[in-house]
Protein backbone atom coordinates (compact mmCIF):
# COMPACT_ATOMS: atom_id res chain seq x y z
CA UNK A 1 0.00 0.00 0.00
CA UNK A 2 1.66 3.22 -0.92
CA UNK A 3 1.05 6.30 1.36
CA UNK A 4 1.06 9.83 0.55
CA UNK A 5 1.49 11.84 4.24
CA UNK A 6 1.14 15.16 5.12
CA UNK A 7 2.65 17.07 8.18
CA UNK A 8 1.87 20.59 9.04
CA UNK A 9 1.00 20.48 12.64
CA UNK A 10 3.66 23.37 13.81
CA UNK A 11 6.51 24.94 12.17
CA UNK A 12 8.29 22.36 10.08
CA UNK A 13 6.16 21.08 7.44
CA UNK A 14 6.89 17.30 5.55
CA UNK A 15 5.25 14.97 2.83
CA UNK A 16 6.51 11.67 2.30
CA UNK A 17 5.29 8.59 0.52
CA UNK A 18 6.45 5.42 1.59
CA UNK A 19 5.07 1.58 1.07
CA UNK A 20 5.32 -1.66 2.59
CA UNK A 21 9.48 -1.30 2.23
CA UNK A 22 9.25 1.88 3.88
CA UNK A 23 10.10 4.95 2.75
CA UNK A 24 10.51 5.72 -0.59
CA UNK A 25 10.81 10.00 -0.51
CA UNK A 26 10.45 12.92 2.08
CA UNK A 27 10.99 16.46 1.62
CA UNK A 28 11.15 18.04 4.67
CA UNK A 29 10.77 21.96 5.51
CA UNK A 30 11.46 24.19 8.71
CA UNK A 31 11.59 27.49 6.89
CA UNK A 32 9.08 29.79 8.69
CA UNK A 33 7.48 29.74 5.59
CA UNK A 34 4.03 29.39 5.60
CA UNK A 35 2.44 25.97 5.16
CA UNK A 36 -0.47 26.99 3.02
CA UNK A 37 2.10 28.42 0.75
CA UNK A 38 4.66 25.13 0.83
CA UNK A 39 2.93 22.39 1.49
CA UNK A 40 0.94 21.37 -1.51
CA UNK A 41 3.64 22.17 -3.76
CA UNK A 42 6.24 19.67 -1.77
CA UNK A 43 3.79 17.39 -2.67
CA UNK A 44 3.17 17.84 -5.97
CA UNK A 45 7.04 18.49 -6.74
CA UNK A 46 8.00 15.30 -4.90
CA UNK A 47 5.16 12.80 -7.18
CA UNK A 48 6.61 15.17 -10.22
CA UNK A 49 10.60 13.82 -9.37
CA UNK A 50 9.23 10.27 -8.64
CA UNK A 51 7.45 9.78 -11.92
CA UNK A 52 4.09 9.80 -10.02
CA UNK A 53 0.69 11.05 -9.91
CA UNK A 54 -2.04 11.20 -7.10
CA UNK A 55 -3.76 7.60 -9.31
CA UNK A 56 -0.32 5.93 -7.71
CA UNK A 57 -1.30 6.64 -4.12
CA UNK A 58 -3.45 3.96 -2.54
CA UNK A 59 -4.28 6.24 0.53
CA UNK A 60 -3.96 9.88 1.65
CA UNK A 61 -2.57 10.16 5.57
CA UNK A 62 -2.60 13.66 7.55
CA UNK A 63 -1.97 14.53 11.15
CA UNK A 64 -4.73 16.02 12.04
CA UNK A 65 -4.05 16.83 15.67
CA UNK A 66 -3.08 18.02 17.82
CA UNK A 67 -0.86 21.56 16.83
CA UNK A 68 -0.87 24.81 15.97
CA UNK A 69 -4.89 25.41 14.65
CA UNK A 70 -3.76 27.11 11.62
CA UNK A 71 -1.19 24.33 10.62
CA UNK A 72 -3.67 21.50 11.37
CA UNK A 73 -6.45 23.43 9.69
CA UNK A 74 -4.09 23.97 6.39
CA UNK A 75 -2.88 20.37 6.15
CA UNK A 76 -6.62 18.57 6.84
CA UNK A 77 -8.16 20.90 4.56
CA UNK A 78 -5.21 19.91 1.97
CA UNK A 79 -5.73 16.24 2.11
CA UNK A 80 -9.60 17.06 2.03
CA UNK A 81 -8.89 18.46 -1.05
CA UNK A 82 -7.09 16.50 -2.81
CA UNK A 83 -8.78 13.20 -1.51
CA UNK A 84 -12.12 14.80 -2.73
CA UNK A 85 -10.88 15.30 -6.04
CA UNK A 86 -9.20 11.98 -6.57
CA UNK A 87 -11.44 9.93 -4.70
CA UNK A 88 -8.58 8.07 -2.46
CA UNK A 89 -9.16 7.30 1.30
CA UNK A 90 -7.89 9.22 3.27
CA UNK A 91 -6.47 8.43 6.86
CA UNK A 92 -6.34 11.55 10.20
CA UNK A 93 -3.77 10.18 12.89
CA UNK A 94 -2.76 11.86 15.79
CA UNK A 95 0.50 13.81 15.75
CA UNK A 96 1.60 13.16 18.85
CA UNK A 97 1.24 9.38 17.93
CA UNK A 98 2.98 9.90 14.34
CA UNK A 99 6.05 11.69 16.21
CA UNK A 100 6.00 8.49 18.48
CA UNK A 101 7.48 6.86 15.59
CA UNK A 102 10.46 9.27 15.68
CA UNK A 103 11.52 7.37 19.04
CA UNK A 104 11.93 3.67 16.99
CA UNK A 105 15.95 3.81 17.61
CA UNK A 106 15.10 3.51 21.60
CA UNK A 107 15.39 0.48 22.86
CA UNK A 108 13.14 -2.02 23.75
CA UNK A 109 10.66 -0.96 26.49
CA UNK A 110 11.76 2.69 26.38
CA UNK A 111 9.08 5.39 26.85
CA UNK A 112 8.71 8.11 24.14
CA UNK A 113 7.44 11.30 25.47
CA UNK A 114 5.79 13.14 22.56
CA UNK A 115 5.29 17.35 23.45
CA UNK A 116 4.49 20.30 21.00
CA UNK A 117 4.38 23.70 23.07
CA UNK A 118 0.38 24.13 23.54
CA UNK A 119 1.81 27.78 25.10
CA UNK A 120 -0.44 29.26 28.16
CA UNK A 121 1.90 26.99 30.69
CA UNK A 122 0.83 24.20 28.57
CA UNK A 123 2.08 21.18 26.23
CA UNK A 124 0.45 18.94 23.98
CA UNK A 125 1.08 15.51 24.99
CA UNK A 126 0.78 11.85 24.84
CA UNK A 127 3.03 9.09 26.55
CA UNK A 128 4.12 5.84 24.54
CA UNK A 129 6.29 2.57 25.15
CA UNK A 130 8.31 1.14 22.33
CA UNK A 131 7.36 -2.80 21.65
CA UNK A 132 8.90 -4.77 19.07
CA UNK A 133 9.89 -1.41 17.56
CA UNK A 134 6.10 0.24 17.50
CA UNK A 135 4.67 2.92 19.70
CA UNK A 136 2.14 1.77 21.55
CA UNK A 137 -0.09 3.91 23.48
CA UNK A 138 0.38 4.61 27.65
CA UNK A 139 -2.59 7.97 27.32
CA UNK A 140 -4.92 9.44 25.34
CA UNK A 141 -3.49 12.75 23.75
CA UNK A 142 -4.35 15.35 26.18
CA UNK A 143 -2.87 19.51 27.18
CA UNK A 144 -1.26 19.22 30.61
CA UNK A 145 -0.03 21.41 32.80
CA UNK A 146 4.24 20.96 33.70
CA UNK A 147 3.53 20.11 37.11
CA UNK A 148 1.33 17.15 35.90
CA UNK A 149 4.10 15.76 33.29
CA UNK A 150 6.89 15.93 35.69
CA UNK A 151 4.74 14.09 37.97
CA UNK A 152 3.72 11.40 35.38
CA UNK A 153 7.71 11.28 33.85
CA UNK A 154 9.10 10.84 37.37
CA UNK A 155 6.85 7.66 37.86
CA UNK A 156 8.31 6.32 35.04
CA UNK A 157 10.89 3.23 35.49
CA UNK A 158 12.83 3.42 31.63
CA UNK A 159 14.39 5.79 29.98
CA UNK A 160 12.47 8.34 28.62
CA UNK A 161 13.01 9.77 24.86
CA UNK A 162 11.73 13.17 24.14
CA UNK A 163 10.53 14.26 20.90
CA UNK A 164 8.61 16.60 18.69
CA UNK A 165 9.06 20.55 18.49
CA UNK A 166 8.25 21.03 22.22
CA UNK A 167 11.05 18.69 23.28
CA UNK A 168 13.69 21.14 24.17
CA UNK A 169 11.20 23.14 26.08
CA UNK A 170 10.09 19.93 27.96
CA UNK A 171 13.53 18.99 28.35
CA UNK A 172 15.20 21.81 30.09
CA UNK A 173 11.64 22.23 31.85
CA UNK A 174 12.19 18.61 33.45
CA UNK A 175 15.88 19.27 33.97
CA UNK A 176 14.75 22.11 36.32
CA UNK A 177 12.57 19.68 38.18
CA UNK A 178 16.12 17.10 38.36
CA UNK A 179 14.00 14.69 35.93
CA UNK A 180 16.24 13.23 33.55
CA UNK A 181 15.77 12.39 30.48
CA UNK A 182 16.98 12.12 26.72
CA UNK A 183 16.24 14.48 24.05
CA UNK A 184 15.86 13.45 20.66
CA UNK A 185 18.83 14.04 18.38
CA UNK A 186 18.01 16.64 15.84
CA UNK A 187 16.93 14.82 12.92
CA UNK A 188 14.65 12.51 14.75
CA UNK A 189 13.12 15.68 17.18
CA UNK A 190 10.52 16.95 14.85
CA UNK A 191 7.44 15.74 13.53
CA UNK A 192 7.46 14.40 10.04
CA UNK A 193 5.54 12.71 7.23
CA UNK A 194 7.20 9.50 7.64
CA UNK A 195 5.98 9.40 10.73
CA UNK A 196 2.37 9.92 9.45
CA UNK A 197 2.58 6.99 7.15
CA UNK A 198 4.02 4.93 9.91
CA UNK A 199 1.05 5.49 11.81
CA UNK A 200 -1.19 5.60 9.00
CA UNK A 201 -0.61 1.98 8.25
CA UNK A 202 -1.90 0.14 11.64
CA UNK A 203 -4.92 2.90 11.43
CA UNK A 204 -8.91 2.58 9.99
CA UNK A 205 -8.95 4.61 6.41
CA UNK A 206 -11.77 6.85 6.80
CA UNK A 207 -13.82 8.86 3.67
CA UNK A 208 -13.28 12.42 3.45
CA UNK A 209 -16.19 13.80 5.34
CA UNK A 210 -15.08 11.57 8.68
CA UNK A 211 -11.42 13.38 8.58
CA UNK A 212 -11.91 16.24 10.80
CA UNK A 213 -8.93 18.45 12.78
CA UNK A 214 -8.52 17.45 16.27
CA UNK A 215 -7.50 20.27 18.33
CA UNK A 216 -7.93 19.08 22.34
CA UNK A 217 -8.97 22.73 23.15
CA UNK A 218 -10.87 26.25 22.56
CA UNK A 219 -9.03 28.29 20.01
CA UNK A 220 -7.88 31.69 20.89
CA UNK A 221 -10.65 33.32 19.59
CA UNK A 222 -13.37 31.19 20.66
CA UNK A 223 -12.15 31.29 24.17
CA UNK A 224 -12.44 35.03 24.01
CA UNK A 225 -15.56 35.09 22.66
CA UNK A 226 -17.13 31.99 25.60
CA UNK A 227 -15.37 35.01 28.22
CA UNK A 228 -17.10 37.64 26.73
CA UNK A 229 -20.60 36.17 26.48
CA UNK A 230 -20.38 33.86 30.01
CA UNK A 231 -17.62 35.73 32.20
CA UNK A 232 -14.43 33.82 33.25
CA UNK B 1 26.87 30.06 6.94
CA UNK B 2 24.15 28.38 5.37
CA UNK B 3 25.27 24.61 3.50
CA UNK B 4 23.40 23.09 0.67
CA UNK B 5 24.35 19.35 0.77
CA UNK B 6 24.19 16.67 -1.39
CA UNK B 7 24.36 12.52 -0.90
CA UNK B 8 24.43 10.17 -4.08
CA UNK B 9 26.42 7.35 -3.10
CA UNK B 10 23.98 4.68 -3.23
CA UNK B 11 21.08 3.78 -4.52
CA UNK B 12 19.10 7.08 -2.32
CA UNK B 13 19.50 10.61 -3.28
CA UNK B 14 19.07 13.91 -0.64
CA UNK B 15 19.56 17.10 -0.95
CA UNK B 16 19.73 19.57 2.07
CA UNK B 17 19.63 22.62 3.51
CA UNK B 18 21.44 23.72 6.87
CA UNK B 19 22.34 26.74 8.58
CA UNK B 20 24.30 26.95 12.30
CA UNK B 21 20.43 26.92 13.63
CA UNK B 22 20.52 23.15 12.08
CA UNK B 23 18.21 21.26 9.37
CA UNK B 24 16.06 23.96 7.28
CA UNK B 25 14.62 21.60 4.75
CA UNK B 26 15.85 18.56 3.23
CA UNK B 27 14.44 16.57 0.33
CA UNK B 28 15.24 12.25 0.38
CA UNK B 29 14.14 9.97 -2.27
CA UNK B 30 14.94 5.87 -2.50
CA UNK B 31 12.55 5.57 -5.70
CA UNK B 32 15.35 3.73 -7.71
CA UNK B 33 15.32 6.22 -10.29
CA UNK B 34 18.62 7.76 -11.61
CA UNK B 35 20.37 10.10 -9.96
CA UNK B 36 20.82 12.08 -12.81
CA UNK B 37 17.41 12.61 -13.58
CA UNK B 38 16.86 13.56 -9.51
CA UNK B 39 19.35 14.82 -7.95
CA UNK B 40 19.45 19.02 -9.61
CA UNK B 41 15.93 19.16 -9.95
CA UNK B 42 15.66 18.16 -6.27
CA UNK B 43 18.09 20.62 -4.80
CA UNK B 44 16.04 23.29 -7.79
CA UNK B 45 12.38 22.58 -6.02
CA UNK B 46 13.63 22.80 -3.29
CA UNK B 47 15.38 26.36 -3.29
CA UNK B 48 12.28 27.80 -5.17
CA UNK B 49 10.22 26.80 -2.70
CA UNK B 50 12.33 28.02 0.19
CA UNK B 51 12.25 31.81 -1.71
CA UNK B 52 15.86 31.06 -2.01
CA UNK B 53 18.44 31.03 -5.21
CA UNK B 54 22.06 29.84 -4.94
CA UNK B 55 23.45 33.19 -4.27
CA UNK B 56 21.79 33.03 -0.75
CA UNK B 57 24.21 29.57 -0.43
CA UNK B 58 27.37 30.45 1.57
CA UNK B 59 28.96 26.18 0.95
CA UNK B 60 28.11 23.45 -1.25
CA UNK B 61 28.68 20.12 0.36
CA UNK B 62 28.64 17.29 -1.58
CA UNK B 63 29.49 13.62 -0.10
CA UNK B 64 32.56 12.59 -2.40
CA UNK B 65 33.16 8.70 -2.16
CA UNK B 66 33.58 5.85 -1.47
CA UNK B 67 30.13 4.72 -3.02
CA UNK B 68 28.83 3.79 -6.51
CA UNK B 69 30.87 4.97 -8.82
CA UNK B 70 28.03 5.91 -10.86
CA UNK B 71 26.32 7.29 -7.99
CA UNK B 72 28.99 9.54 -6.58
CA UNK B 73 30.37 10.67 -10.22
CA UNK B 74 27.22 12.64 -10.39
CA UNK B 75 27.23 14.24 -7.29
CA UNK B 76 30.20 15.41 -7.62
CA UNK B 77 30.06 16.35 -11.53
CA UNK B 78 26.73 18.44 -10.31
CA UNK B 79 28.35 20.13 -7.56
CA UNK B 80 31.54 21.21 -9.23
CA UNK B 81 29.18 22.46 -12.09
CA UNK B 82 26.66 24.70 -9.90
CA UNK B 83 30.22 25.86 -7.87
CA UNK B 84 32.18 26.70 -11.80
CA UNK B 85 28.99 28.67 -12.21
CA UNK B 86 28.33 30.21 -9.44
CA UNK B 87 31.80 30.74 -7.79
CA UNK B 88 30.77 29.62 -4.14
CA UNK B 89 33.56 27.02 -2.58
CA UNK B 90 32.50 23.69 -2.40
CA UNK B 91 33.58 21.12 0.47
CA UNK B 92 33.86 17.07 -0.58
CA UNK B 93 32.88 14.91 2.46
CA UNK B 94 33.53 11.39 3.32
CA UNK B 95 30.72 9.25 2.12
CA UNK B 96 31.12 7.75 5.29
CA UNK B 97 31.56 10.42 7.57
CA UNK B 98 28.76 11.94 6.67
CA UNK B 99 26.43 8.59 7.62
CA UNK B 100 28.16 9.07 11.05
CA UNK B 101 25.97 11.77 11.80
CA UNK B 102 23.14 9.01 11.54
CA UNK B 103 24.34 7.33 14.77
CA UNK B 104 23.96 11.09 16.72
CA UNK B 105 20.95 9.56 19.06
CA UNK B 106 23.84 6.97 19.90
CA UNK B 107 24.59 7.07 23.99
CA UNK B 108 28.04 8.91 24.35
CA UNK B 109 31.00 6.68 23.77
CA UNK B 110 29.01 4.37 21.15
CA UNK B 111 30.78 3.27 18.39
CA UNK B 112 29.33 3.78 15.06
CA UNK B 113 30.00 1.40 12.46
CA UNK B 114 28.92 3.06 8.60
CA UNK B 115 28.84 0.27 5.84
CA UNK B 116 28.26 0.29 2.39
CA UNK B 117 27.90 -3.07 0.05
CA UNK B 118 31.06 -2.76 -2.01
CA UNK B 119 30.24 -5.99 -3.80
CA UNK B 120 33.05 -8.68 -4.24
CA UNK B 121 32.55 -9.99 -0.45
CA UNK B 122 33.63 -6.15 0.87
CA UNK B 123 32.75 -3.43 2.59
CA UNK B 124 32.71 0.18 2.31
CA UNK B 125 33.52 0.69 6.08
CA UNK B 126 34.88 3.20 8.83
CA UNK B 127 34.35 3.49 12.71
CA UNK B 128 33.52 6.39 14.62
CA UNK B 129 33.04 6.79 18.71
CA UNK B 130 30.43 9.44 19.81
CA UNK B 131 31.87 12.02 21.68
CA UNK B 132 29.86 15.22 22.55
CA UNK B 133 27.66 14.39 19.88
CA UNK B 134 30.06 14.13 17.40
CA UNK B 135 31.28 11.15 15.46
CA UNK B 136 35.22 11.16 15.70
CA UNK B 137 36.89 8.70 13.47
CA UNK B 138 38.47 5.70 14.89
CA UNK B 139 40.19 4.17 11.59
CA UNK B 140 40.48 5.52 7.40
CA UNK B 141 37.72 5.05 5.17
CA UNK B 142 38.77 1.21 3.51
CA UNK B 143 37.15 -1.59 2.04
CA UNK B 144 37.34 -4.81 3.61
CA UNK B 145 36.54 -8.35 3.74
CA UNK B 146 33.79 -9.39 6.35
CA UNK B 147 36.74 -11.61 8.54
CA UNK B 148 38.35 -8.23 9.37
CA UNK B 149 34.81 -6.28 10.05
CA UNK B 150 33.95 -9.13 12.48
CA UNK B 151 37.20 -8.90 14.25
CA UNK B 152 37.31 -5.20 14.61
CA UNK B 153 33.69 -5.05 15.64
CA UNK B 154 34.16 -8.27 18.76
CA UNK B 155 36.73 -5.92 20.00
CA UNK B 156 34.29 -3.21 20.89
CA UNK B 157 33.79 -2.66 24.45
CA UNK B 158 30.42 -0.53 23.75
CA UNK B 159 27.94 -0.68 22.12
CA UNK B 160 27.84 -0.72 18.16
CA UNK B 161 25.65 0.91 15.83
CA UNK B 162 25.04 -0.12 12.51
CA UNK B 163 24.50 2.80 9.87
CA UNK B 164 24.51 2.95 6.44
CA UNK B 165 22.85 1.12 3.04
CA UNK B 166 24.54 -2.11 3.75
CA UNK B 167 23.85 -1.91 7.50
CA UNK B 168 21.13 -4.48 6.77
CA UNK B 169 23.49 -7.00 5.19
CA UNK B 170 26.23 -6.12 7.87
CA UNK B 171 24.14 -6.20 10.73
CA UNK B 172 22.77 -10.12 9.44
CA UNK B 173 26.62 -10.58 8.81
CA UNK B 174 27.63 -10.00 12.01
CA UNK B 175 25.00 -12.07 14.00
CA UNK B 176 25.79 -14.69 11.62
CA UNK B 177 29.22 -14.40 13.56
CA UNK B 178 27.18 -14.29 16.83
CA UNK B 179 28.39 -10.57 17.07
CA UNK B 180 25.77 -8.60 18.28
CA UNK B 181 24.88 -4.84 17.31
CA UNK B 182 22.33 -2.58 17.02
CA UNK B 183 20.52 -1.76 13.41
CA UNK B 184 19.96 2.32 13.32
CA UNK B 185 16.15 2.30 12.63
CA UNK B 186 14.88 2.75 9.05
CA UNK B 187 14.84 6.88 9.24
CA UNK B 188 18.25 6.79 10.42
CA UNK B 189 19.37 4.28 8.28
CA UNK B 190 20.49 5.80 5.36
CA UNK B 191 23.25 8.57 4.13
CA UNK B 192 21.73 12.04 3.73
CA UNK B 193 22.47 15.12 2.69
CA UNK B 194 21.85 16.56 6.26
CA UNK B 195 24.81 14.32 7.51
CA UNK B 196 26.77 16.00 4.85
CA UNK B 197 25.95 19.51 5.93
CA UNK B 198 26.92 18.57 9.46
CA UNK B 199 30.03 16.86 8.26
CA UNK B 200 31.00 20.03 5.78
CA UNK B 201 30.85 22.95 9.02
CA UNK B 202 33.62 20.81 10.32
CA UNK B 203 36.19 20.51 7.22
CA UNK B 204 37.90 22.71 5.01
CA UNK B 205 36.46 24.16 2.25
CA UNK B 206 37.97 23.75 -1.41
CA UNK B 207 38.58 25.33 -5.18
CA UNK B 208 35.95 23.79 -7.49
CA UNK B 209 39.25 21.93 -9.11
CA UNK B 210 40.40 20.23 -5.51
CA UNK B 211 36.80 18.42 -5.05
CA UNK B 212 37.73 14.92 -6.69
CA UNK B 213 35.85 11.46 -6.09
CA UNK B 214 37.19 9.19 -4.08
CA UNK B 215 36.88 5.58 -5.18
CA UNK B 216 39.18 3.45 -2.65
CA UNK B 217 39.01 1.03 -5.37
CA UNK B 218 39.69 0.79 -9.16
CA UNK B 219 35.98 0.63 -10.95
CA UNK B 220 35.25 -3.17 -12.49
CA UNK B 221 36.16 -1.38 -16.34
CA UNK B 222 39.90 -0.49 -14.77
CA UNK B 223 40.29 -3.52 -12.93
CA UNK B 224 39.21 -6.43 -15.82
CA UNK B 225 41.81 -3.49 -17.99
CA UNK B 226 44.48 -4.07 -15.63
CA UNK B 227 43.43 -7.87 -15.73
CA UNK B 228 43.35 -8.51 -19.46
CA UNK B 229 47.43 -5.80 -19.59
CA UNK B 230 49.08 -7.29 -16.60
CA UNK B 231 46.91 -11.25 -15.75
CA UNK B 232 45.57 -11.59 -12.26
Amino acid sequence: MRILGFESSAKSASVAICDENGLISQYFQNSGLTHSRTLLPMAEDMLKNLDMSLSDIDLIAVAHGPGSFTGVRIGVSAVKGLAWGSGKPVCGVSTLLAMAYNGVSAPEGSIICCVMDARREQFYNALFVMRGGIPVRLCEDRAIGTAKLVEDIENQKKPVFIVGDGARLCYNTLNNFEVRTILAPEPMLYQSAWGVCMAAQREPAQSVHELLPVYLRLSQAERERQERIFGR
